[in-house]
């Protein structure tokens, strides 16, 4: 439930204010060359902080690795990697469990786990668990690194609030002062063809299932995707124009029959904005029964999006990774 | 990799043109009241054929229960359902093996397969398959009948061809001779909030996962879905207004934090257009290396979504009916 | 639950009485050629009836292959196998849903099912369904063989009824008119060094659960086995020779750390004697409360263990199968 | 490969000498009260010393909770537990990658591995690791014991070197300066029957499975066991002589047809002698390819299997909690 993959299979586990969040990468091959620093630039790009619009965060986010780790080479045996917590401030979360705040997982965490959950900061339901699946990502594209040198993930944020013009989006939101949705596209270039299942593991199945574990991401399409529900068969389908099935056009978006193509992988996701906007929302006081309205505090990102590229690029390369793997090319 | 589900687990099998297509449901519970009959009407919707622009097959569909039903209910042992394949043929297509037609799986699949593929009428990648995925759905819906009386899966077309006057669109298609996208969505109701897991198992993953492994599907949007990324937060999230969760609107589509909230779970997805266009195409030949033009023969689907919304409410159903076993409410 | 493996998947499903007994394999490479022809040897030892002791069967096992296979060769899609169930007597079985024989699955069936299993001849329960074993074990073989040409499978019967004169022991349970145990052994040659896992996933841990599987077997040892929990260290390691990893002795029966060593797996089951003995037996009348004197009628073998060793080499193989995919050594 | 459980889904990590050896545990139900105090008893006596026989260590076992509880109750998120190595003497064990010691996995581990094995101290192979199945099994006990007060695991040490005083036998083993094996018995009280399934996760399949996780082990039996090898179906079977399923005797060991039958589940373990006796042995130079005399240096047990008992009952409670999870009974 919690796990993901079938040879390198990820668990993630931690709350936002707990001891600390993590990763035990089981089925990791041995002789990968791994060390602290590797972690450095995606979990960085994940924080934001330098962009306006993300959060000033002043926590380092320093991996630890708790087992599978031997002279700088995983070693094979379950690969363990931990974050502690450092920089917590508990002290005003009880309020949650009266009043759950709108868009966020308080409500229905609280009828899942029977009370018990861990409220602060959103317990394992916050994004801060996303630094994990960075974690597991930067694991997998060095496993992936080891042979096909030249698979590439690229994700970039294309609108904000249905502006191109990020910047100025942006800014709109910071003027505003209320949270944004955005898109992201990811590319995934230089893949093999014949990766995937034809049914319940499509690449498209496996590549969702993964993406839609990113909170607040609330849309996905490969390819040409929604357009194609418009278009007609003559102009979707994508010429194959050589031996090695490169295609003329990517409508397909690299998958074919739910197998890769050999041709770029590309989706697009939405992001909705973050439900910790600072405006005054309506809620239910569950002790009271009444409608109260509520101001959702704490250090929160306006434009979530922005720190979205590096964790999609990293749970694609988690999926691909476990695809190569099951295909016995790495 | 061809097995769907935890407890409710569903293993696919068949070829278009071989001996039988069907499934192996492991962890169907005891007691399930079960005959060929219930399978029916949702087999007949997926068939098409009265509806214009779907194909006029001849085959009736009849499934046969091979285990796990005695004297008319199921009995907890693996729940084995296949329906033979009886007008088949296979005459004329060993000319795939040559000049892979685009859009379709037969480069892919040759590459995945290393040319073992049974490739006529697209063998194991066949559409015909989604005639398992419903009779899969279907005791899904048994089961969770038993106590959920008040669920239901509702999908409808939405769009054709970019057009919400679906009849138009199709006689447009016909028209142009061309196959053409949709756009269709999938309503659950009467779900109890709490089903699913905050990450890798979000409602929104398990959905995504088997909506995916219908053919032609290439996008899928929770809620608000890709409008979300031009919302604000203020906007975005709904306001819950009573002490059970309901909300005033449905932006989340019923799923927070990746967890079933109680309300509807809504979801839209687009249906690319049919690979099999009558179309002349271009396609390489894979024995010269020339450039070819080709043109799909046999009997097709011009509008293949008209028969995706059956599949649709069963795959659906196959992933509550397991959410719900794991909660151990059924 | 009924599906055992990670690549080499197989599930196993059908009833004594029912339409059919079969496997649905998923994770069988393509490319392995395969006929009904191959699992005739294999099914013929598993049916005995020429052996003293076993059951003179009139019924002969032919598999039908549903799906997966392709002019001859497996295609990589799921493979389907079944045998359909001819030689069926039903009538006089509901008189064990009353009085559970001793011994049998009857009283615990009922339980785990409530009521609903199917009690003719065993259902799902039924010895029959070591037939389903066989056929993916002989896939399992087939597969292996590809690129280990020298591995082999080898049980056979060590003793019946503690006498290691099989043919003197048999003969006294037939003059005796009851059901008698025995043991048998199982050599798998010609294995690479480094299959398994140190947990959860040893190689005892794999075997022991296929094993387990297969109804009347109530013990497993490995190598020196129980022998060994009577031993001195200096006595029970068995000393390295070479730097393929022979070993002079083979105490640890192939296997150190959970890993295959190189060496032969050697490993001996016990098989109880069988539950239908013609003895008159006493049972609880569930109805009644009533303690009854009952005869379990019907064809039934007095040496199952005549029947074991081709089962013990195909769940073997297909722990073996499996364990080389996961490697990626086939 | 390192996690096991469907529900209750158990992953294993470390290294003998690296951070810290831990679980991680997915599916622990939300609500259950859990505290360091709790692993107390079970890890002290996994860990000896104070026995004859057993090695006199210096170092506390004190778990280390990351994740998964709050306010002293399990959330229902993962439930991460740690325990930190302090006592680590890694000086002298380069000497293992030359010259593998015989009946350990030093060599195995190179194989599997490819030479990247952390091989201090037998690394992710060291017995220490059984300190994480005490503690996975402790957490599955609180979780039976909430609804099934009367469930209990019990093993004691039957045999050591064959003999049944074990006071003597240990004295002798320690006169030698030699290891010695053991027998083990274990014993589960209280369960409902209907637990397991009729093939690949029967009761015997799924113990034995986790059994064999346990270092050391060679062989299990259930029931009469390895004597039912030699008896008669009219003395072997049980005769039920209640509604609830009490049997009269039971050889079955409170196993039918892979379920549990309400009678006490009864299996025996044979412990091999501990690889690391003292004394010298022979083994291969992999540098030189010559036959060298070593001697197996550091802290070792005589007698392991004095340490045995609580981690087969913690395996065994692993396993019925699982099997209780599945069934929807706790």
């Amino acid at each position: 439930m919690n796990t993901f993959g079938r040879i390198f299979k990820v668990s993630i586990f931690g709350e936002s204010h707990g001891t600390a969040v993590g990763i035990c990468i089981d089925g990791c091959p041995p002789g990968i060359p791994l060390e602290i620093k590797d972690f450095e630039i995606d979990l960085k790009r994940r924080q934001g902080g330098l962009q306006k619009g993300s959060t000033p965060r002043k926590e380092d986010d320093v991996p630890e690795i708790l087992s599978g780790l031997f002279n700088g080479y995983t070693t094979g045996a379950p690969l363990t990697i931990i974050i502690n917590n450092k920089n917590v401030r508990s002290s005003d979360y009880s309020e949650l469990k009266k009043t759950p705040r709108p868009g966020h997982a308080d409500f229905v965490a609280s009828v899942k786990y029977k009370g018990y959950q861990d409220y602060r900061g959103g317990g394992h339901f916050s994004g801060r668990l996303t630094a994990c699946l960075v974690m597991a990502g930067v694991v997998a594209k060095k496993i992936i690194s080891q042979k096909f040198t030249l698979v590439k993930f690229q994700a970039k944020v294309m609108e904000v609030g249905g502006n191109t013009n990020i910047e100025d989006a942006v800014s709109e939101a910071i003027n505003k002062n209320d949270s944004v949705g955005s898109k992201i596209e990811c590319n995934i270039s230089g893949l093999p063809a014949g990766l995937g299942e034809p049914f319940f593991d499509s690449v498209e199945s496996l590549i969702s299932h993964a993406v839609f574990s990113i909170p607040a991401i609330k849309g996905i399409e490969f390819g040409s995707g929604f357009s194609s529900a418009s278009m007609y068969g003559s102009m979707h389908n994508d010429a194959i124009i050589n031996k090695e099935g490169v295609t003329s056009t990517n409508n397909a978006g690299g998958i074919n029959g739910g197998l890769t193509n050999g041709n770029d992988i590309i989706f697009r996701v939405a992001v909705k904005p973050a439900s910790s906007t600072p405006h005054k929302q309506k809620s239910i006081n569950l002790e009271s029964g009444m409608i109260e309205e509520i101001q959702v505090g704490g250090r929160h990102d306006l434009v979530i999006g922005l720190r979205v590229p590096p964790v999609l690029e990293c749970v694609s390369a988690m999926v691909i990774a476990d695809l190569l793997l099951l295909e016995s090319l790495l």
